[in-house]
């Protein structure tokens, strides 16, 4: 069949990457920048910042340990390399960014450059995840400001489209594919049926996984963003322990294959959505998890292939807004940070708005919601099986929507699905727990919630 | 088959909207507002002010002709409502909204209401395309700010998206739905298989397209949005009439056969590339142009639905970033127009930073893309039309990617489609024109450009 071929539509004029008009006119007195950090997204601040017009944007320190390996001659001659963090925090730069990862000693760095009166951007999710609202009254306090845009998603401007595009709206629910690495796997056992671990593997020998990946795949790094996520959107203060994660590494093949069947595929989803009960007392409920779920196969976040991100965010007089594109590597993390450079550079004095000065604490957090479920229980076939599982499941008054079994799995170890309607995710994990008692199964069964958008 | 029940992952606990956490402390002084024009967007704009908790956001002058008519008990009773314009602009209010749209008299009023020191905020795509960088540049002279958030794509935060969060790269291209209206026609069409007529009919009796459709479906309207969004992401400065439109009017079933065929959709689709020849003389080139396209099935474009909008933009760095959600209607337009006047309530005394300070001027502007490309005709049938038509395109060296012709059409007005390999759209459309002047068609040939993502 004849299909036109996929082309991007550049223009013939196109002849190289044309370079920004800068933002800001180069009378400005220019912004002082300090680098902590010169890894893969190091290298890539840097370049952005001195190549091509970046109108108040100046780089004048690099810190990282062992500087002879990481310094090249590609920068400015005028950039001082050092691997003495007290030059860089006892100098006149303006802003720190902050490249290290990690709460320590990173966290301790951040401080300091802000009680030293500079401004500080950082990419660092867990840092923010645990002590952003602190650092931004610390910064308030001090008249500067802490940027954290590549914090979550890379070089998708979630949080700037969230917090302050949609600052109008009364935001209730934050969904979204928060980490590039589960993403890539769970794309790749989509498209070419391979196991886990085969995927993994890929992944690694591509860069795209951590040869300890237990981070990613279990969820841990998706959190953190969920809960800086969760504070800039919904205005709720939460600690990452309070939000449970479950792993994708009991994903198989026959789930996606079952998955397909349904019309659905399979993402890590990390959700939280708000719900308030007016008072007196008010009482504030967060339901927040990352996991892998079932979506349907139309569904915007099926469409966040590979390595990308995606976020989406329903609020009650927007409807949902969708932000999506590439979330992690050096040059998209690179463009989040030099775009907080810029908003630090034009704020010149304005208060510090980088999160909302007044977040609530949820009265209570869970993570349960309430959706239908997709069960796959690899068992030991023989009769009375799904008579035993509908009894239990009967019993918790949660009822079963459809029964799928493909052929050509062995009786000694074959693997079915049910999918059941709409129940609360806690009762069905009572039931379940009934259910891992009997005698039939092979493996644990898997239970996964279906999200729509 | 079974399919888990599609419904939204809503908490169980979720018992009512949950109201917003005050972003900014009521301790501050408030920013009064004058609201000009009680329109179902000005409505909205009220409704979010006066319902729960807005922090710094007062509103204090609603201004509208008929006022007995449009006066509601449902807002506070210190609110001034007035037919006339002056009370509002020699009024203590600190921000004017200006919701009447068109360029007169409503671009007198937010010049007068500048240069009496408020601060501006429009959804006036018209007036802001026009007039934009002028203003912009009365009100860094006054010290205010002007902010058009709700301009482009109503609740979807675009241009805070690509002009603040993704500051930090080189965009060279923008590309979009940026009107409702059409969107809902040839998704309509698409799904139903109706005419381009009904489905207007059902675009009008629901309300999505107005009597006279015009604006909307010959793109003068998406149009007014892609200059202000070139402006915002390619940092360029380009006058509405030096963009061509072309209309969706003349789309047919036929071609949504036709597209369903080659695995597209066919949208209107607003588009902007920028191309930098380094020189001297160093030379900016701009294409540009509202049209119908078809577009893979599989691209996020052809996912926005019914009256949904999606702006996309392409950097040097951060790849492909994509916005969707609701472009229009009162509510989400409002939340564009109050998230607007949460950024002057947190600038208080930064400089407006709505524009770039500085945006070139292209050095050419053109229409033209290089791209794939669909044709179809309706014709007469005989034999020799296919030879005739090839020989044509082979003199200006266009070469057919495939031919297609589905049954069921008389021979008296037989449609057919070519698809063409990826050639410049001016130099088809040299060919377009001789082609039109054989005697076998009974319309006018159908050319339409294949975009990808």
């Amino acid at each position: 069949m004849a299909k036109p071929r996929s082309s991007n539509a550049r223009t013939k004029l196109r002849t190289k990457a044309p370079s920004a008009a800068p933002r800001i006119s180069a009378a400005d007195k220019p912004l002082k920048i300090g680098l902590l950090g010169f890894g893969t997204v190091g290298r890539s601040v840097a370049k952005i910042l001195c190549q091509g017009p970046n109108g108040p944007l100046l780089l004048t320190h690099v810190f990282n340990r062992n500087i002879k390996k990481k310094k090249t001659d590609s920068l400015p001659a005028h950039i001082r390399w050092t691997e003495n963090i007290h030059e860089v925090l006892r100098s006149d730069v303006d802003v720190v960014v902050e490249l290290i990862g990690g709460t320590k000693p990173a966290g301790d760095w951040v401080r300091r450059a802000l009680r030293a009166g500079k401004s500080v951007v950082t990419a660092n999710k867990l840092l923010i995840s645990e002590s952003g609202p602190e650092l931004a009254v610390l910064a308030r306090k001090m008249g500067r400001r802490i940027e954290f845009g590549a914090s979550v998603a890379g070089g998708i401007p979630a949080i700037i489209g969230i917090q302050e595009g949609l600052a109008g709206d009364r935001l209730y629910r934050i969904a979204g594919i928060l980490n590039g690495t589960c993403n890539y796997i769970l794309t790749r056992m989509e498209s070419s049926g391979s196991s886990f671990v085969s995927a993994l593997k890929e992944a690694q020998d591509l860069g795209f996984a951590e040869a300890d990946p237990s981070s990613d795949v279990d969820g841990i790094d998706a959190r953190a963003k969920l809960v800086i996520l969760t504070q800039a959107g919904l205005g709720l203060q939460v600690r990452s322990e309070q939000i449970p994660c479950r792993s994708i590494t009991s994903i198989t093949s026959a789930d996606f294959m079952y998955a397909r069947e349904l019309d659905c595929s399979i993402r890590q989803i990390s959700l939280a959505e708000k719900a308030v009960v007016p008072g007196p007392p008010r009482c504030v409920r967060l339901a927040a998890a990352v996991q892998p779920a079932l979506i349907p196969a139309e569904s915007l976040m099926a469409h966040a292939q590979g390595s990308q991100n995606i976020v989406t965010a329903a609020g009650e007089f927007s409807g949902r807004s969708v932000f999506s594109g590439y979330g992690a590597g050096g040059d998209p993390t690179a463009v989040a940070v030099v775009s907080d450079l810029y908003a630090i550079a034009r704020s010149a004095g304005a208060p510090a708005a980088a999160l909302p000065k007044t977040a609530e604490t949820p009265n209570e957090v869970s993570g349960d919601f309430t959706v239908p479920h997709y069960l796959r229980f690899v068992v030991q076939d023989r009769p009375g099986i799904v008579a035993s599982l509908a009894a239990i499941l009967a019993k918790y008054d949660i009822s079963i929507d459809a029964l799928l079994q493909k052929p050509g799995f062995p009786h000694s170890a074959l693997p079915f699905v049910m999918t059941l309607e709409s129940c609360d995710s806690a009762v069905l994990q009572r039931a379940l727990e009934e259910i891992s008692r009997l005698d039939f199964h092979v493996e644990p069964p898997l239970c996964l919630p279906v999200f729509s958008d």
